[in-house]
């Protein structure tokens, strides 16, 4: 399948050329992330995609000073909502009212399920729910990029709390939980290029229950 | 991009038909989890493989009697290791470095590193963190299918404890997250299937800081 193809392609380029990847594949990238399902059609995330290298250059020490923090071109946060609020679960349910053109009672049952539900938990239980979705989301946006031949970096490995600082995410009900680097890979530079890819055997990943 | 026009051909499946998916395109689905990136590289999840009706029948009441779980082909449950523990993060780094065929400095402070953390950290911030992983994989199994032309239902609504105790997942350590009935759309039967999609806008998900 071509798509693995790709995938086997792709792997978590740990330097970067500096080299621009055009709007039409960021483009594309995103809309993998925005097409993404998530629980309820929520959507509970929002993605920053900097491009300033100011700013990129402020990331870089909270992030282990990892060199793609710079030399990506695009560097997606992917930030997911601080916890459910009524006006956040509305504002979604209400969206796809618009959209479809008509009120569904099972729907707005649902609706007022959600909403007995999710702003009365605990924010933090609420945000780790909501990563979740951005990890999606996330995944989505690094399978489109191997599709496109664009590299990407994986990281978890920043201090969260110092990105959303730079960012100013906080103040929106946002909290940064995954980054993207999307680039190229510099192949002169990256120790990890030319190694194996390592997974563990379809064997010890599966069990079949037949 | 082809890609892009299967993403928008897929949708999560309220009814499916009960149809066969060939063992062909199901490894590909499960390659495509199994090369999915994860947090240095411990892949801490399995996947659960269920095609047995009889068990497929016990999970559906436990899961919201939801139908897809009984009418799909095959039944994916992503199941999170319950802990990172000394043993699964060596047996990580032992596979890296009988694969590639040395052993590397760098790498082994990295062992150490993630030895000296995570084992010590609270059990739930464990699980919580490889469910994440998981995600990134259950995202890309969604995807593949997808990009096969197989349709598939993003499940959460279930009770984890009842489906770890049907299939026996915590004497192995494991503890279910999300699960992935796939199969056929049953477009008779299926309420959402001739319904728009619904996302919010670029503008609405986007930030650029430029």
């Amino acid at each position: 399948m071509e798509l693995l193809d790709k995938l086997n392609w792709r792997y978590a380029a740990k330097a970067m050329n500096g080299e621009k990847v055009s709007q039409e594949k960021i483009d594309n990238i995103i809309e993998a992330a925005r097409l993404a399902p998530t629980s309820s059609g929520l959507q509970p995330f929002e993605i920053l995609v900097v491009t300033n290298q100011e700013i990129k250059e402020q990331i870089r020490p909270v992030s282990w000073n990892q060199s793609m923090i710079t030399d990506c071109s695009h560097l997606l946060v992917f930030a997911a909502w601080d916890t459910y609020t009524e006006d956040r679960i509305n504002t979604a349910f209400d969206l796809v009212n618009e959209v479809r053109g008509f009120e569904n009672e099972g729907w707005e049952a649902y609706r007022q399920k959600l909403l007995s539900f999710y702003p009365k938990q605990d924010a933090e239980i609420n945000f780790n729910h909501a990563a979740k979705q951005a990890y999606i989301a996330f995944s989505a946006s690094i399978i489109a990029a191997a599709y496109e031949g664009v590299d990407t970096t994986p990281i978890e490995g920043f201090e969260p709390e110092a990105v959303d600082k730079i960012l100013g995410l906080r103040e929106k009900g946002l909290r940064s939980c995954v980054m993207l680097p999307v680039g190229y890979r510099d192949t002169e530079n990256d120790w990890l290029v030319n190694l194996k890819k390592v997974r563990k055997s379809t064997k010890d990943l599966v069990t079949v229950i037949e």
